[in-house]
């Protein structure tokens, strides 16, 4: 089911002074072998940055790593399991998330508040803790580096993920080399400000916790953040970002180095994120949704999720219909100020040139054959400009499928 | 294709003087005699009062209309068109709509300012005005009272809708008896503050336009805006309420009678909105949203609108699935109040008894089967209490078909 990238991305195993494993644990009850437990460590402790789900029924895990990341401190361990999100099982899922975090420093020889918990899967489901403590011990002892376990970590933390996602970066700073790596997984309740998703970027800089917030808070908003499957918000989502200093070279906001590595995080988690949407559950095709013009930058990104998260708009894309008027309809009510006279609307394929589609009033009909040629691709862009001011926004988006509404019909 | 009611609500023309016509002429460009367009005539004048569409695209007949309601005044007529909306279609748009005033001024020997002019179908066409012309001729002259003139206006206004709507009622002030009678249309791009939905609804009662104008708008709170098929706000929603005081009572807010027919109008109102939810496209399931216990009815609106416009809860009732866990993520993210240890959620069949479902952090797993009979009836009703206030609201929603994808992939 799970199958292999091509082998180009590095693991966040080969980054120097981290260890991973993914185990099979039987998280489902289906006796199916799956992993479904992964370990990410970082051998000798390391600063770390957390971005959670804003939604307020957050699950036990989310609310125990918020608690924990407010208090600050080094971590030692990050213990990831699948199948079941551990979310909406009050007292006795916060106790499970606890007693996670406990298991996995027993079998390291560290402090439970040195350990980050995280879920993904089902909602309202206690979670199988015998089974977990078994798996958790596995995974342990089976730590190691190099690309074999940082794959099998990477796909243990999957649900309906079709594959593993992964992305990795190089940095020379005075003359020394910073590696980052990352990976994530997706597929169903993707919609930005989080998403059902987990995305752990590592590297081996080394970086104040402060710093490292801000990085991750900024790297997130242009990635994980402008991403829509669904427009359904998980009660999950958790972005993490270690840096354990392996490599000797420190590093601070306006010094040397920073911006270039900055952008490097930047770009890891933009092909993460990219990568989620593109695995979106059952999807055929994703469109970047491209504003401009827009008064303030919160009406541009109104209009991007608007038109982004239209069923409507999502079906016409699915059936390779150009129907822009589906487009402009969104745009209308999303909240963004706009009028008919000054809106421009072009279709683009990826990396290509626009193609005109409504200016001024007047639809470009002379170009109805290219629209369709635009909008059958597997992948392209609208642009609005909306004329009002010079806010932006880029939001990726997906079409709805008829395979989405069967596979999400019952669990 | 469209099928007759069972014949129990009085249609329109059956209201004392008013006249209406629904005709064919061919909008769409198939030759099929589909019916198309629809006079709705107040033989002495009446006074009007409506509401539109918030979406900042609107239709050029909508802007035309906003601009006629606060110009003031009596109106003779409405004129509808169904298989072209008339929107995104710049200065044409605006000339076009204009025009079918006029011609329909002319044949009916009244001023255009008389006359209120509606849209509804596809966007970014221009409007076939020949055809138009011949049927706004055809249709006055067709004008009549009774049952069969009512039922072609109410069939011809109607898109991808499967049935005309119907509505009416009777109330007795003073000895002597007003009416209230109603037609609708919806299916595709229904979501509240309003959806591609037109809806007329006459009377025979005297009532002065402001008071008309401050009971359409309360009425349509309750019924039009609370209704969600897809989450798509369209270009070109409009609701009118006549009212030609042929009956000779005279009502005021606060006079003899007035409750009993405002409450009449909201079940009008009510009745026409719960249609269109009924027969939105390819839809297999109606569910009523019921939130309660909100801090405030905005967020009590939040909620109800979050559960209600969720994909994965869409696909979940789709598939008779009680899936709980995703109705409580939607809520979590909608923006309201809540946590997890004072929410309560409870299903039940229309008209029967609730089912405890989560209530104080915990699963009610001993009543699962219940919850699976509840939610495959064509009909329930999802309960939940937030437990932070005493705010309420209620919403139709409908299920996510894979036939809607199917059917709105391409026009």
């Amino acid at each position: 089911m799970v199958k292999k990238q091509d082998g180009n991305e590095v693991t966040v195993a080969e980054v120097p002074g981290y260890r991973t494993a993914g185990v099979s644990c039987d998280i489902r009850g289906r006796g199916d072998g799956r992993l479904d437990l992964a370990v990410v460590e970082a051998e000798a402790g390391s600063a770390w940055a957390g971005v959670f789900t804003r939604n307020r029924l957050a699950a036990a895990p989310v609310e125990r790593g918020r608690r924990q990341l407010a208090a600050g401190g080094k971590i030692r361990a990050v213990v990831i399991n699948s199948g079941n999100a551990n979310a909406c099982t009050g007292e006795a899922g916060e106790r499970d998330a606890e007693a996670m975090a406990t298991m996995t420093a027993e079998a390291m020889g560290c402090a439970a508040e040195e350990v980050v918990v995280c879920s993904t899967g089902r909602i309202g489901e206690p979670l199988p803790m015998g089974r977990i403590g078994e798996g958790i011990v596995a995974a342990v002892r089976a730590l190691g580096k190099g690309r074999e376990p940082g794959w099998r970590a990477a796909q243990a933390i999957l649900t309906s993920d079709t594959r593993e996602k992964l992305a990795a970066e190089r940095v020379t700073v005075g003359g020394r080399e910073i590696r980052i790596a990352g990976m994530a997984k997706g597929a169903g309740m993707i919609e930005p400000n989080m998403a059902t998703m987990l995305a752990y970027v590592v590297t081996d800089a080394a970086i104040g916790g402060e710093d490292l917030q801000m990085l991750l808070q900024e790297s997130v908003r242009g990635s994980f953040n402008a991403i829509t499957v669904d427009g359904d918000e998980s009660t999950n989502d958790t972005v993490l970002l270690l840096a354990n200093g392996a490599s000797g070279v420190k590093l601070a906001p306006g010094g040397e180095g920073w911006a270039e590595f900055a952008a490097a995080v930047g770009r890891v988690c933009g092909r993460l994120a990219r990568q989620i949407v593109g695995d979106g559950e059952k999807i055929s095709k994703v469109v970047e949704v491209q504003i401009g013009g827009a008064a303030t930058e919160a009406e541009a990104e109104q209009a991007a999720r608007a038109i982004g998260n239209s069923l409507l708009v999502k079906a016409s894309w699915y059936g390779n219909d150009p129907n822009w008027g589906r487009v402009l309809d969104a745009l209308g009510y999303s909240g963004a100020a706009v009028e008919q006279g000054s809106v421009r609307m072009r279709y683009a394929e990826a990396g290509g040139e626009a193609v005109e589609v409504f200016s001024r009033g007047r639809v470009a009909t002379e170009n109805r054959e290219r629209w369709r040629e635009v909008v059958a691709q597997p992948e392209f862009r609208i642009e609005l400009d909306l004329g009002q001011g010079a806010a932006e926004y880029r939001l990726w988006s997906t079409d709805l499928t008829e395979g989405y509404v069967d596979f999400n019909k019952s669990e």
